[in-house]
């Protein structure tokens, strides 16, 4: 760092993203994105604003909104769009946390939360996951800190019932709980049905999973319209055209076509189970999932390795060195014919200690 | 506000971009738009990559950064992109500014200096300009402040000569400078043939003015190897992927066609001497000019009247309320045709007392 740098951020640890390979060499199972291209919807209506890209896009979004709410069944109100789903869980950070509201969220999750607290120094609790990586309500229970829940979780892709994250929300009345959906279209159970009912429920989720648009940065929030009023103090303070017109008219694209998203999601929970079960049969361990990924151990192949040799052999996966999975990998589920090259190169790998 | 939202924010106050009406139904001369449609080659280059909007972008930005450095005769080290100017700016804030280097910064400049301020709980000082004006250097020597100037200023358009910006940096060697040079392609003096000289100089530019790109938010600092990094420190705990691949194709486009870019400027800096010809000779004081908009005042026309009266009869222009600048608006340059359309409508309402 310069000398002109802030202390206080001095002991800010950023994000690592996963590795984005500028070329195609790899086999890019690593970062969650769909292996499907964007709705063609997307791409026409994409073409159609280029041209009037001279202008601002509109700071409220207002046919977007509106075009989100219906798909989620609330009111344009309800909805706030953001640059990715990081950035609607940074506003949550800094709307709802402080130090009288500290953050609460499990000791396994998105690795972004700590890295939120910690900007907006704000202090915060890791709750550990049971042995098995599920969440504990009992351990969430009026504990009167602002809760941020990964539903499903990430990285394992195990998901929580809609019914216990309605206990937490009741058990802790004066905070807010965000519930981070960024994989609930692979089989998780959303709680925007709860959202007319608790006013401290913040739902996130993206564009970048199920909608094929990861590189458009597209996430949005679902909540109470005091909520969502709140958390556009902080965005007209920090950056009101935080979405641009290619982005959004994207977006209307392929919220036109919604057929073509669901037949991605069943493809894609057809080719997790199959890519489950080829891996049970090689031995790994594979945590039960209901997102676009598999997070997966063996007990004779060590974590750290697997990635390793995997990488060097052209297909990317994501290791993380937390000890507590260090042993893991999560895999991005694919086409079947990524799985296949994945499973024939762990087969060729590994085929003797298999 | 919500029961649930944060005391630290409490006294905040968003920052109020200009009107972006849903539909063209008027001469829209209030937010410093290029009247001109982006590149050709931005439509081209963005068609051909929405097909891979599936995958993350290069969080790194490495091919748009080495255009964007190519262009200003520096080192891709130098550059970070950002989701438009004001991203850049706030970044700045965060990593350069805190309780122990306040900011300080014009009183009549870009209103967005004070909300980040207030948004990251730093001390500023606004420092008068003069009676003309004018940034007066004496008032900012050996200040010990991280400072910030608009060059051009908005929404005056005056620009400040480089050397009395290096008179700045010399004199306050232990604090950041940011040059916010938004509008420098009009006929402002770029300090960024400065950039290996000071250390601690960091200038910003945006695409919204005379790249026609307002729609596709992008904006990039420029400073010494080390800002940068501490520049990144901050993205990468905020937002990694803050800038997407349509928008870095639109770019990377608009930068492969440099000449049409600067054909624009030219007509804009020729429709600026023609509408401020035009106003002087109905009797408004115009200030000098080097931006794509005019600054003026007439003395037998209120400032919010002649707003308000010009936008009731189609023409959107920007009305400021602060005391110093309320007889003045801001009418951002357009086409021929768009500025004849002003000054006659002008003409019309007004001709009696002309």
């Amino acid at each position: 760092m310069s000398r002109f740098f802030t202390s206080r951020y001095a002991g800010l640890t950023p994000y690592t993203p996963g590795e984005q390979p500028n070329r195609m060499e790899y086999v890019k199972l690593n970062t969650n994105e769909s292996p499907f291209p964007p709705s063609k919807a997307a791409e026409e209506y994409t073409a159609k604003f280029t041209r009037a890209l001279n202008l601002y896009p509109d700071p409220e979004c207002r046919e977007l909104a509106a075009a989100v709410a219906k798909m989620c069944g609330v009111e344009a109100k309800n909805i706030l769009l953001t640059n990715g789903s990081d950035e609607i869980l940074n506003f949550a950070f800094m709307a709802f946390c402080d130090e009288d509201h500290p953050a609460a969220f499990a000791d396994l999750t998105y690795g972004f939360y700590p890295v939120f607290a910690q900007l907006n120094r704000i202090p915060y609790e890791e709750i550990p996951l049971d042995e098995n990586f599920c969440i504990r309500v009992e351990d969430y229970l009026g504990i009167g800190k602002t809760i941020f829940i990964a539903n499903p979780n990430a990285p394992t892709g195990i998901c929580l019932e809609r019914s216990k994250i309605e206990q937490i929300l009741q058990a802790n009345p004066n905070n807010v709980v965000v519930v981070d959906e960024a994989y609930v279209d692979f089989g998780g159970e959303s709680c925007i049905p709860l959202i007319g009912r608790y006013s401290n429920l913040l739902v996130t989720q993206t564009f970048s999973k199920s909608r094929s648009m990861a590189g458009a940065r597209l996430g949005f929030g679902i909540a109470c319209e005091e909520l969502i009023r709140d958390l556009n103090t902080i965005k007209y303070s920090t950056n009101p055209y935080n979405i641009n017109s290619l982005t959004m008219a994207a977006a209307l694209g392929t919220l036109s076509d919604p057929d073509y998203t669901q037949r991605n999601c069943r493809t894609v929970m057809e080719n997790r189970a199959y890519t489950a079960g080829e891996l049970q049969k090689m031995g790994f361990e594979v945590l039960p999932s209901s997102t676009n990924f598999v997070f997966a151990k063996h007990a004779k192949i060590s974590g750290a390795e697997l990635y390793q040799r995997l990488k060097e052999n052209g297909v990317l996966i994501r290791h993380f060195t937390k000890e507590r999975i260090a042993e893991y990998n999560r895999i991005t589920i694919g086409t079947r014919e990524q799985m296949d090259t994945l499973l024939e190169t762990i087969r060729r790998l590994y085929g003797g200690i298999l």
